[in-house]
């Protein structure tokens, strides 16, 4: 269920299965959804409540009835603490390998992995600036907490560094060679990459 | 010499020393990075020709004298030939190291590093797809050809894309641990995990 999908059903009573089959949950999404899209693309302040509706396929109201304000869902849309439960959820051995599945199967499902958000943090000015202190308390420091040894900080970022590399390179270059290689063979030689710096060898 | 030294000085006869320290060549230089700073924050459609003067501290006219059109300028800024000459100057037994040690230096020395243009791409929408045929060609597909062995096109690809990632922890995510560790120590530890894909063990 994509932004995409939506946007081409300008009115949810338009949808030939009828509005019962987008429930609250599933409009949410494709709210948030919506406004990551056009935060990777525009600077914050030229994001409007309208322009996030009419991708989503929602009208401007419904979005001020499940967010408050524009600034509450930008708030919801710069955090990166849901999509870190799902990053980290597995144990520190098998971690590597469940990082790197876990980028390519959401850049290969959704076209983007809420991770990579970081890198358009130039984009937003000051807003940058919450993007870059989430990602650091929620997804960097979270694994910093999770690492033994010497210099864990700068191991975590390096992990996730390298997760990020992949995912500029497969998301956004779109390499070819990586893209034509099945996620699985990828994940086998690109998983001990990040796993090196989890758990040294 | 940064865009933001030039930036200072709106009209290069307004320099304390006159404009004969600014010669052409330093002027163009700042021309492009204030292009360059302008096109990681806004859509190429968005960028005006007064916009690249007034942050490089020149006039819109000398601008067209040196570039032609503002087609020309972008064309010049969106090409990664340059870059890549400087990042892939080194014998492939050393080139791990040489491209970490290279892409570090131009972030701590000027903030930036050209080769991360590439994730500015989906800004730019068609300009996107020019970036990204660029990089492809002019970065990727050159390394490419000097790898030996089995799936160089993958290993390529994955090669850089990890050196991508440093540069955005390094340059955009700013984690705090990298960029307090000295550049050559964090080479130290990087260079290996980029060199695996160039010269597998």
């Amino acid at each position: 269920m994509t932004a995409r999908a939506f946007g081409a059903a300008p009115e949810p009573g338009a949808c030939a299965t009828g509005p019962a089959r987008r429930d609250a949950e599933a409009t949410k999404a494709a709210i948030i959804r919506a406004a990551r899209y056009l935060l990777a693309r525009h600077a914050h302040a030229d994001i409007t409540l309208k322009a996030v509706a009419e991708r989503a396929g929602v009208s401007p109201p419904l979005i001020l009835k499940y967010f408050g304000n524009k600034d509450a869902l930008f708030a919801r849309i710069m955090s990166f603490e849901a999509d870190a439960d799902a990053l980290l959820d597995a144990p520190l051995a098998a971690l590597g390998r469940h990082m790197v599945h876990h980028l390519l199967t959401g850049q290969a499902e959704h076209g983007a992995d809420p991770i990579l958000r970081i890198v358009f943090a130039p984009l937003h000015r000051e807003q940058g600036d919450t993007l870059r202190t989430n990602f650091r308390t929620q997804v960097v420091e979270r694994l910093r907490e999770r690492l033994e040894g010497p210099d864990a900080g700068v191991r975590a970022e390096l992990a996730v560094g390298t997760l990020l590399g992949l995912g500029v390179m497969y998301g956004i270059a779109r390499g070819p060679h990586v893209r034509g290689t099945p996620i699985d063979e990828i994940t086998e030689r690109y998983a001990p990459t990040v796993q090196a710096f989890l758990t040294p060898p």
